[in-house]
């Protein structure tokens, strides 16, 4: 009969595992589709089975060659929306583009917003994230947006691993202390630290000295962001904190992107432990001794059901 | 003949004065217009003069009664885009919502985000704003952004009356660290400090505890923000950089809200100097003996100047 | 089970009674949530439960502070869409800036679509109103717009107190003399008659003499118009009929503005009553002795339920 | 060189006379083009000379047919568009559909409303229309409509004419009779009447009678209207008056539509002059012996030369 | 109780009885309509029932007075927009405008695209088409476009009636040998032939000569095109291939436009049958002796049967 | 002064060579920017001149790597919109996607029309392309689209070396008959011929056969295409038409993907000579004995020009 409102699962090609396991929590089986690159690189797409009427959710990990993906996203969505999908939500666990979200200087676009036009434009009605690297981001979107948060997922490993030792939070740099802040809290009311850059601002972007401020002398110190790219700015604050004292460090992040050379930066940098979350295909070349990863799709699947339901996304994080 | 661009200026009621000192400063007069509200509070506005085809800038300072000075915005420039202004540029020296510019919890609007869309529809073509509250803002408006700088002026003025002292920039949160930051290096590489504020994680909003993180004894601090309504979080960093050690405290914002309780706040709570600049207006009962208004009049009318002969507004802030 | 719709009810914070009553006509309780204004008057709404796929409904009275209603309903509207709510509909029993629907001379706004524009950015989808002011804005609005009339249940009244008496229904200007027809094709076939107002061409909106048109000696006059702001038209009509021998004077208006000096005036005006229904809050302070108020939220109630049931709005009007 | 714009005319084939008298006007040739038919009625525009950058104003007269000239007008706007010109003004001396500027009932199409969103999405970027039949239908298009209005070269020649009799002003229904107040306050200050139709509201559009309420008695009346038909409501009307002691019928309406029978009509009904304006092409078989028609042209050419001027529209009408 | 869609059909006037004839597959029947044109030709629609709610399919064949016949669409669509029908799906067997889907020389339209935008704008949500002029049409809609094929029906016709003979089929000229390829395929793998025709490249669109290309002698031949409007092509084609040798011609095509003086043509230029589908209506003077006319109604009424019941449109066309 | 209009050119990093030659055709210098990758992929540019004002030309040749440049473009397209460039023509030589321009088989995207969407959100005004794969794609594009034609120098050069040998024109496929057709009107009528595929048609797809259609017996075949990606098609061609006695082969093309094998194939299939436009990048790997190259740069140098000088682009490629 018309009108009962079936839910299916699309995956691009950025991260099947991720969709698949997605897909098992919700006992919904990833759609089957034929998706290739022509010799010169333009993606097609096209879905095996009819999904007129579905509810639709497009999960892409927007890892190394990262054009790809989006671009593969975008005509995913151009296919559901012509095919008559009811709904399209555009699942990116790790939001594309997302550090270019202002003018750092004048004449630089904001690809960020960009992004959310782009989606936007092929026909997405909604978007799921994880942690956006601004919370302003939500606001790019012209449309709903489910910003999921691994901060949960994370501290309850931290607090389980060494929630007995005496902690200090720490920002890696002044523009990440309000969300050390919130791990602070989160971690039962820990210090906190950050490291000031020094910069000369007639020489834009060129740091001129590092200095720790705040209280890590003998303490373990969690170094959190929301992202790892090179790792240069993490292995950069370890070694500070381990230079002013610092008993220990672990690292917590919720999206490894871990280009080049992250893997031997973070291995070489003195930290005990990097905990990461799967938004992002983790290939074994990037991995390394003391990394952990922990699985996102729990927190995907849940959400994911509670916007097929008309369930709320919001209290997945409350209490 | 046809085509030779005319730059016109039109105030809003909600700060005339301002308007007619960038006027002055571009050697134009404001636009004569009858603006008033019906009885019921309707607002009407029409302009005295034809503005066909003129480059217009709209000025409006969005003060006590905010949604009146927003709405009278968007009355405006749908006049001017019916009465065929070839160009639109509204100039909000305070970006009104500026704080609401994400979902701080669900269910909550993206208001700021809702500005930017209210004043597209309306018909505005390009923004220019001052220290909006998060670069990000500028990403919400789908059109260029002219954001000018305050800091220049207003650290300026810190150096000339306090740099001979030992300097340390204090952000009043963990939020505005990055913004400290940015003084520090123009105030020649003082030391940094912030408050941390401890919160129960299942009350929101909730603050517990605040302590300073970073060198503040024996020190000028230099407390800095973007804006101050009612004055609570900068007493109470004052307090507490005072209580902390502090020689002398001087505050540092670029807007002036001072809602009520404000000015009894700021002249209580032992801060030497509060130095502020004129992008609202600030009414005689809400001054106090230590304030310092640093008029932003000459910028605006520099950036109204290259928009309208399409210089380069980035380079008034650079060097 | 996903996709069973349900309504849900909200209200500005305008007039909360009205929504209330509503409800209660509906078995609905208003959705509890949080409204209140910052201290520089900037609004701030959260919703206490989940929107997500509601079918919500919106009901805002746009009285005195007019524009602090519309921004409320404006911010009320984003944070549905962003909390997904899955279809807007947006009751103004009076729809702010009516009066305005087009341009009276050159270089005016025409605010009233403005209105419709920022009211569809914001993210509603469809308006329901009562008693438009000219039954044009609905092509304002790109939607789906219901157009209720509370001319029923005013003529009701009229016919069930004065229905033995010679009546002649009375256009209080000549924009309205359409209107005072309709009115007097429902009362039975009476006669018509309206003021004149002679203007001087050359001095806009300058009235120089007034003078009644049609047969009013004698007779029960009913003057009949949408609303009525500050009174002054109405109560200078009501003198004119009076000179011209009229033998009682009604009014009957729908929406009950009563800007000062309304009260006063029609207190004073001769009229034996005045009939409105409560599309608007009327506070104590502006009722006076012969004001009647009819209550609209049954009529409001059965529309809601109409558009929710996917029943037929038109036919509550027909027959 | 560039940028030295350049207005180009073009007109629809509705009434290419009426184009090629303003291009007479301003000194413009019509730009030549290929226009026709093909044989299932598909229309086909090309320009023959390259548009791009022109300041392009394309005349267009909706008269019979209309349906056919709606399309063309669209097609070429379309066509202008695609070809790079750089303003495109649309100049409809009649609106197309002007009469259904909103729902009589449910279930209506507001086809006013749908002609002015046709036009901004095939590409126009303003318009100007000679006396809409309701000033609202000016807030349907996003963007400026330059409304020209007929009055003063209808009324200077009633003046010129009947200036010496004892006029009163008659609007034909209740829904003109604003309109006519305007006109009596033109010819310096007439009485007014109209002619009230008594409905059985059970049945919708069906008049049961007809009545003239105000003074005419032994006068000069003229009827006065916005467009003629098929002369229906202007034959009773006349005919009402005439038995209500007339002394003399003179008829000025700005839009001759004349659908049969309206010639016949009109030479039957006893008025002594009907004066109109070219707005819409009037073949030889519409035309009878008491019609004067005036031409627009002047207006038309005036308000062109001050749009592509960036002069004032406004002060072709204001005195 | 809500939520459960209901189909509705409704018809423009331009081919009634096709839309009967898909209600009567679907067992539904037409919702009843005024519709009407007013004196000067502007249509006017209203529909007697509730639309709200509806799945609505607004069948219209574009015929003869296509203009007329896409206005009408473009008003349907618009009353049922603003009477709240949940989907529009516009069922338009012929494209009106098909052919002008590029600019075959500068400063053209592209009125295809233009008619898919008016669509759009009017409130369109999708399109169902049969046998486009080109494929890329389906990109000129801004959303889902469900393109039918009437190939197998045809192709059915011509293999059981001549299906034991020797094929060929050919393109009456270049640009549909792709078309003519994909039916030698269907009927079982003919040879293929085309109308090379060669033309001055000094003088547009003037042919100099006719060439046949491939095999034809002693066979007989398949024409095969999408529509034959004056049928000058056609029966060219037809005269060619029997110049060059063809034992039999027959002709099949889609879209039986047959303006003037197509049935002449056809009936003298020696084809021995023409076979075309009722997407148009074909009035009895456009008919001749050897047209067959099969229906394209059962394919129609099963296209928007699984539209309704979210099942796929591909799979009819499938295998 | 203001608004002297300014020329500047901006290249993508997909050819730089080509935007280089197109400057010096011009006398203009590619404006400087920065442009790079992040380690994770994601494109970062900033233009070092300010661009408010300019009428700006972004040249992007979409090569290998072609998700990366498409990207890129619309990033480029961004930072010239919100840095205030007045007017943005973005020039792609070869339009990426363009094969995809229709639905083959059902719930496949439509990437062609998604492309032109995605530039138009990004802020582009107009687009300018070389030889696009069908015309209609003009049509996806809401805006001025500037078609390029190749085939003037291409049929040149043919003429020039091979105008004295008896040519056949020959279509490696059904669908490019119509393009052949132009091509042999240009070599002063030569034959056509086209390579007739038979398909299974329950295989999509899959071709069975393959024959010549058409007189290629001792002549020197000019195949024609408007790109050649892998080679196979041409190759296959090329092979036909020499075993049905072709005495030679040339074959050209305006654009050059040449992806992998299309060197080895080309050079490998008995043609004499390849023929291509350098609208794409040719690194030495692909090139190949036989292969001519022909700039493209002077015609987009003289487009460019006319449109910056509001010339006309047409006349280019008339006459």
């Amino acid at each position: 009969m018309a009108n009962s409102k079936s839910l299916m699962l699309f995956s691009g090609r950025g991260y099947p595992e991720l969709a698949d396991e997605v897909g098992k929590h919700l006992d919904v089986t990833v759609t089957p589709q034929d998706a290739y690159e022509f010799a010169n690189g333009e993606i097609f797409v096209r879905y095996k089975e009819s999904v007129r009427g579905s509810d639709a959710f497009v999960i892409q990990s927007c890892g190394a060659g990262i054009n790809t993906w989006v671009m593969e996203t975008l005509i995913m969505i151009d296919a559901l929306k012509r095919a008559s999908a009811k709904r399209i939500t555009v699942v990116l666990p790790f939001y594309p583009y997302a550090r270019q979200d202002k003018k750092h200087r004048g004449r630089e676009p904001i690809s960020a917003r960009l992004m959310a036009d782009l989606l936007k434009t092929a026909g997405a009605h909604r978007l799921m994230c994880v942690d956006l690297h601004t919370d302003q981001i939500q606001g790019f979107f012209d449309g709903p947006v489910d910003h999921l948060m691994a901060a949960p997922l994370l501290s309850d490993y931290v607090l389980a691993h060494y929630g007995s030792e005496r902690l200090t939070v720490v920002s890696p740099d002044s523009g990440r202390v309000r969300t050390a802040e919130r791990w602070a809290d989160r971690l039962g009311g820990t210090p906190l630290a950050f490291i000031h850059k020094t910069r000369d601002p007639l020489k834009p972007n060129e740091v001129v000295a590092n200095r720790v401020v705040g209280d890590v002398a003998g303490r373990t110190c969690i170094i959190v962001d929301d992202m790892i790219d090179t790792g240069g700015t993490i292995a950069s604050a370890a070694a500070e904190v381990l230079a002013a004292g610092a008993a220990t460090v672990v690292v917590a992040a919720t999206h490894g992107v871990l280009s080049d050379p992250a893997a031997e930066r973070l291995s070489a940098c003195g930290v005990s432990e990097v905990v990461l979350t799967n938004t992002l295909p983790i290939p074994p070349e990037h991995r390394f001794g003391c990394l952990t990863v922990l699985s996102i799709a729990p927190i995907l699947a849940r959400a994911i059901h509670e916007v097929f339901e008309d369930g709320s996304v919001t209290s997945l994080f409350e209490n």
